[in-house]
């Protein structure tokens, strides 16, 4: 393997594509549009999967699982539901070596049928709230796919909650929004902006659609997560009454919320650079490297020997030594990086004498330190916290030196059109706008900004006082 | 909730679906033969897949995910593998408005798509051992359905392995085998006999499958977990070759293995009751539930901050307190044991009185202990740890009631057709002879136990010395 990677900046498709194949994450499958995520990738997963479904738990949600196939009646029963999914459907039409009467969908997000199921389970404002989570495989029939970013099949989690009133309903949602951004920014090292979705971009079904949007190293943004207030829209379609504390029969307010296997693609395109991934010390799978250097004529026992030694007192880090005999240090180096492992300790005869070891720093080119043996287990701690917050210190700068603001109609243009990178205005909502400025430069409003709340005459209404908005090109 | 069950000695089949229902482990999908497993039951799907992902781990394998459709043509490149799996197929012929050129198979299983992704990635005998585990959902379409038994979608892991050897791969089969016993055994605290499958009963396209087999409560045997030397069976057909250290091109030698959500309804079957689930403090989602009892005029207040200070102090376990007004401590009794919780304590002013709570065990009948508050941790560790192994003794030992020895064929039919429970007997391998007792007794051959090599006449061919092998009916 390392095959050499393409550039970033003669073709960043491509070295995001090169990385993907090479450090060994994932691999295109047989069919079409989906993927094989390789253990290396899926390891990634995990870690989000661990994070992210302990803070569920702490915050009062459990799991559950429902079906793959949902009848293509359900997914009819919400107007706005159906019309948004339709074009992306796949459909089971024979099982058990028959037609089936009525084809079954594969479910593309289970809004529908988990609602159906609340239906029977909620009958009274005892069974409220209900908070369910499922981990699941979904399928969107794609056109154009990208590895982790848009493939036919993803998995995600999606969390389905109901509640009595709707401010129960916004601060879960909100809630969920909060642990999104506190596992991007916290454990993937990803600098995001929390804000409120425009109408085009909103999910299919829902009142208001919130998400957390990142910015990639080709500055484009990338919706990274997204929580919905579903209001009664789901409740009404599917029937879903309980007896209030008055025996009133009432609708509840509802939410959902997911994040996918796309965050891998995030960590990906916010971190990487030429030499292949960088990975953030919470979700690395492999934490620290040991590479031992042995020399002809060295003795090679002592050095392994002292591998060990090291990495036994490391018990607290996810550690490996690369003890191959059939590939030089020079290649273990190039490959370690590639795969974006945050620190590689060097050990060789010389060190072993001076009972140090070299410590190099993935996040920062041609770092390296001289730390003795002894001082190793604080100073990989120290280390590894270091590079977690410097990691993300590098995307917070990099999304701040790479928003401008635009005062009017004819600078947004110019700007969205020029360079990339995330544009700030005041905008009135307003879908023939948005849609005229997507025509003319490909980018949308990514959101409107949790928080940012002033108001100032919008760029495509000046006359009236606008919100202010995030414009910007994502994937 | 809370309707009376249908008695176990009734009707153990409506016993079983009341027990789901009423316990909440899982619900009827709108879809056929598919199911929703609700969050108790869920949880403890939890607890299987976190004993048996640190054990898959800990024997070095690493986890992937690979796509749920698979063409049509892959399915059909084993040829035993296809008839095995024909019937049960689920297709989808239409996605993102469609029609598909080749329809799409809805996994049954991952052996075609898996070796298709090994043929490109293994190269050398360094690629070897190859360890992948999967976590995921398959879709078996099923005419005759039964919660968690056999629904048309289940959860489970596949693992797939590919080594140098044939040795290496009976070792490995054989390892996994022994890691399903000791979940089994040790975590659902189930008496399993590990044995050989026969020719009728073994996984399609595999050269041997072995399986751990089950008792359950009325008697007939569950399969509840399988292992497979799949020989170069795969390897051959999806063209899989490596190198080996001279440089000869060589095809692997393979295994798959893998459990279910099937082993939920095991652990309800081996150990329930007519009051309802007996859950082995080990998966048990919740382990000690306390119930405070407040009488009219009591404290109330001094009652239920003692039960929060002994949910402190049993930080290991997991504990839940039902402070519910609206029901009476009786019907919380019934509740909590209709769903297994292992052990309850009882909380009322008189214990308070006396700085002691009342503790009774969930799988003895009228259990109940006064113990000293004070010395509750210890005591509810030691119970829970008692709770374990006795639930495991009960399994054991019922399953050596009910098993008994034929020294002829007369025998043999007559003991199967009269009672249920094992009948062990000597045996020649023969698939015609395995069906005609099939067809008179509904009995199929168990396994061949692997802790009994002795051979002596068998009961279809006397005149040719046999193998030790359990029938019996099963699910």
């Amino acid at each position: 393997m390392v095959k050499k990677l393409t550039p970033m900046s003669e073709d960043f498709n491509q070295w995001y594509t090169d990385i993907i194949q090479e450090a060994q994450l994932a691999d295109y499958s047989p069919v079409k549009g989906t993927m094989v995520i390789r253990p290396y990738g899926y390891a990634l997963w995990e870690h989000i999967q661990a994070y992210l479904d302990k803070r569920f738990k702490e915050t009062g949600h459990q799991n559950a699982y429902f079906p793959l196939f949902i009848p293509k009646s359900f997914i009819e029963k919400e107007a706005e539901h159906v019309e948004g999914f339709s074009p992306e459907l796949a459909a089971v039409t024979h099982a058990g070596g028959k037609e089936l009467e009525e084809p079954l969908i594969v479910r593309p997000t289970s809004e529908t049928i988990i609602n159906h199921m609340f239906s029977k389970w909620i009958k009274s404002h005892r069974d409220l709230p209900m908070l369910i989570n499922q981990w699941a495989n979904v399928v969107r029939w794609e056109m154009r796919t990208r590895l982790f970013l848009r493939t036919s099949e993803f998995l995600w989690q999606e969390g389905h909650t109901a509640h009595q009133t709707k401010e129960e309903a916004t601060e879960e949602a909100l809630q969920m929004l909060d642990i999104y951004e506190e596992f991007t920014q916290q454990v993937a090292a990803v600098k995001v902006i929390k804000g409120i979705k425009s109408e085009i971009e909103k999910f299919a079904g829902a009142k208001v659609t919130y998400s957390i949007e990142a910015m990639m190293l080709d500055k484009k943004a990338l919706q990274a997560g997204t929580s919905h207030e579903l209001g009664q829209n789901f409740s009404k379609a599917f029937e879903i009454q309980y007896s209030d504390e008055q025996n009133k029969l009432a609708y509840p307010y509802q939410t959902s919320w997911g994040v996918s296997t796309r965050l891998i693609g995030m960590v990906i395109m916010a971190h990487g650079d030429d030499q292949g991934l960088k990975l953030p010390p919470a979700i690395a799978p492999i934490q620290v490297v040991i590479i031992p250097i042995i020399p002809k004529n060295a003795d090679s026992n002592l050095i392994l020997k002292t591998a060990e030694e090291i990495k036994t007192t490391l018990s607290d880090v996810r550690v490996e030594i690369d003890d191959r005999q059939e590939v030089s240090p020079g290649f273990k180096f190039n490959e370690w990086e590639l795969k974006g492992v945050p620190i590689r300790i060097e050990l060789g005869p010389k060190d072993i004498e001076q009972n140090s070891v070299i410590v190099a720093r993935r996040d920062i080119e041609n770092s390296k330190t001289k730390v003795l043996i002894d001082a190793l287990p604080s100073e990989i701690m120290n280390t590894l916290d270091l590079i977690q917050n410097d990691m993300f210190k590098v995307t917070e700068n990099f999304l701040s030196a790479n928003t401008s603001h635009a005062d009017d109609m004819d600078e947004l243009l110019q700007k969205l059109k020029e360079n990339d990178g995330f544009v700030s205005c005041y905008w009135t909502e307003d879908k023939e706008d948005e849609l005229k400025v997507k025509d003319l430069t490909k980018a949308t409003i990514r959101c409107y900004p949790l928080e940012n709340t002033d108001e100032k005459p919008s760029v495509n209404k000046p006359e009236l006082q606008g919100k202010y908005v995030i414009f910007s090109k994502s994937y």
